[in-house]
């Protein structure tokens, strides 16, 4: 489908969006378009939080020895049967062995080698009698033991961690702390994870003044922008922008040219006059969407360019929180191998008053929790940014729904 | 209290723990030497996830301005009166008003300016006209009213979403997406927020590869360091590691003096002859507290040196783990301003199988998800690491417990 974007159409496209694709239609479309990136490698230091692109398979034991898990004394098993405190057996010491020394001293008969946790056991010895369990001898090369051990005791053997050949990780796992342990201890120093998405955010706007600067005259500050683009970071993408984009066709195509993996567009989405953005889409490439049956952000579109998914994110900055929550966020934790659902803790709650919505479209419901109960906030603008720095999180109104009554149940998604 | 290192206390030393700390204590202590860090600013694009150091008040209003909330024709209410698709009324169009634009036209009697999303309202007008209810006229400079307003319809007023001098985000607040675009549209381009926690990692131990080598002979590879490194960045700290550190006092000593808010000593906590670090604390600054009633991290120390929280933790990487989420990661994360409970989300299920414990010490055991139960996992070392990235997450068996039968309600903290 292509568009004109002549000034004839101006009436045309000030009428407002003849259809309203689905919440459910559009994000099987994102689904659809979604896939992990191809695979690279990350030095481990950076490898915690990101997606292991593929299974990691041990190509060595952990311990590669075996080992002692106490300080304290390696013997032979049965030279220690019948030890006690009162009936303590006299052995001779022939040396000691600290953790990474190799164990040189082997364990003839009636004799002990002294040895830390972690120390290699020496030959001849089976088990380790813990320190507290020995005293002084009668000679400084001799100890008593005072009680009994049975073979293998307190010795970790090779491998009991980690055998060579298993499989330590599953595909398509986020590394968690531990993780990145287990793979530095058996020798993986480079991590093959899932590519981050390049995330380029297209902000367009003549009125708009660059990120913290103080607004003034008729002009408003940007929000999305860094709203955005702490959204991608949340969702394991890279975020990429440079700066306010004119309204002008030229101007957004020019961005739209840019390297990325997902383009976001804020600003210009819906069907008035200044919208430049869905019909260049639609020119350039394929505008698959353009309204969708969802409150705050009907005036979202999605399509792809060059092989790359484009959202056209409405300039309202809840919608266009909504719409990134729903649709764009979906898509950048896809491509990164995250889980694609929200990124939100659910916690089920009861409404403290009634939250009234319409059949036909998806609300996207603000609420603050109250004690045990969550409210509804009244104010609902899209243009309302504080709307959802006041909420706790939201509530999802499906599009049979006309609503929920005081004290209903419901799913709330925490930020 | 000081120690001597001195080797005639071998005997002693290596005798065990005469005292442990109960888990309630050591967290008390960890507390008590917690706060916040000094405030320090940051670039706005930098502070998402951050903790605001002190409450934000907006020095300005959004909007600054009346805007129109649709595209449309900005008229006189009263003008409107009336008019339907079967009674148009024809009014004359003075001009356009696009977003940004000073509105230099103001509406007289009679007639009505065009005007689009976020631009300022001219003077005259008091409301918006979609431009769905507007046709065509029957000149080129006029329109067909189809439908009435009433006064302040489709108009932003100035300060709906921030008045001038409204707290907008209290202190101590994470701040998320939406807060950062909040703090963009009023102006704010540096953020006050809590510095993060410079975390010193020192690992210890002379038969310890550096980390992502591959382990060789009886030497064994550092997981501790990395995964440390990855415990401190998730929460909020920074960390900071060089290299392993060799067994002996000197270089401990040297290693404890460097810049740090928190300092994480790694191996050689225990009381055996290689275990300097608790001699080393005590006898430079103060060792609080040495061997905590939990498995499987008894022989953990915690005490202040140069006014900062030092932590020592035992080298076995399941007791690490264990030490830094109940103990270390409570000071990172407190000092950072972040909660100090628990990082991890809480899920209550029941056992699939008894879970055994001991009365007089707190265990952390790993359990595994199968299914809609957990399952306590049966390898229960501390030397295990794969026994905590095969476990889904754990359960904190209180002191008072010898565990609990299958098909007890726990409460799992997933990993």
């Amino acid at each position: 489908m292509t568009r004109s974007p002549s000034p004839a159409n101006d009436d045309v496209r000030m009428r407002g969006f003849s259809h309203r694709t689905t919440v459910a239609d559009a994000i099987s479309w994102v689904d659809e378009h979604g896939g992990y990136l191809p695979t690279m490698e990350l030095p481990l230091s950076q490898a915690a939080g990101r997606v292991l692109a593929q299974q990691i398979i041990s190509e060595v034991q952990v311990p590669g020895f075996a080992r002692s898990m106490m300080d304290g004394y390696a013997v032979r098993a049965e030279e220690t049967s019948g030890a006690t405190p009162y009936n303590p057996i006299a052995i001779d010491v022939l040396g000691e062995i600290l953790p990474g020394q190799s164990p040189s001293i082997p364990v003839q008969p009636g004799t002990a080698v002294r040895i830390m946790t972690g120390a290699a056991m020496p030959e001849g010895a089976d088990s380790v009698l813990p320190a507290e369990q020995v005293q002084e001898g009668e000679t400084p090369d001799s100890v008593q033991l005072l009680g009994e051990v049975s073979p293998g005791k307190n010795v970790g053997q090779p491998g009991e961690d980690i055998s060579d050949g298993d499989l330590v990780l599953p595909a398509h796992r986020r590394l968690r702390p531990q993780d990145i342990g287990l793979l530095s201890s058996i020798g993986v120093g480079t991590v093959p994870v899932v590519t981050a998405p390049r995330v380029r955010i297209v902000v367009t706007g003549d009125e708009l003044l660059a990120a913290g600067t103080r607004p003034q005259g008729y002009q408003v500050t940007d929000a999305n922008g860094p709203m955005l683009s702490a959204l991608v970071r949340r969702d394991g993408g890279e975020a990429l922008m440079e700066g306010i984009i004119p309204d002008s066709p030229e101007a957004i195509t020019a961005a739209l040219g840019q390297p990325a993996d997902i383009i976001l567009v804020s600003g210009g989405s819906s069907v008035g006059q200044e919208d430049h953005a869905p019909m260049i889409l639609a020119r350039l490439g394929e505008l698959a969407i353009h309204g969708i049956a969802i409150r705050p952000s009907s005036p979202t579109g999605m399509g792809i360019l060059d092989g790359r998914m484009v959202f056209l994110l409405p300039g309202n900055p809840v919608s266009c929180l909504c719409a990134y929550d729903f649709f764009a966020g979906r898509a950048v934790r896809s491509l990164g191998g995250l889980p694609s659902s929200f990124p939100y803790p659910v916690r089920r709650m009861t409404l403290s008053r009634k939250l009234v919505s319409v059949i036909g479209r998806v609300d996207y419901a603000r609420v603050a929790i109250r004690g045990d109960q969550v409210e509804p906030l009244a104010i609902s603008g899209a243009s309302i940014l504080s709307s959802t720095t006041r909420a706790d999180g939201f509530v999802v109104v499906d599009e049979q729904s006309e609503g929920m009554p005081a004290g209903a149940e419901v799913e709330v998604f925490l930020y």
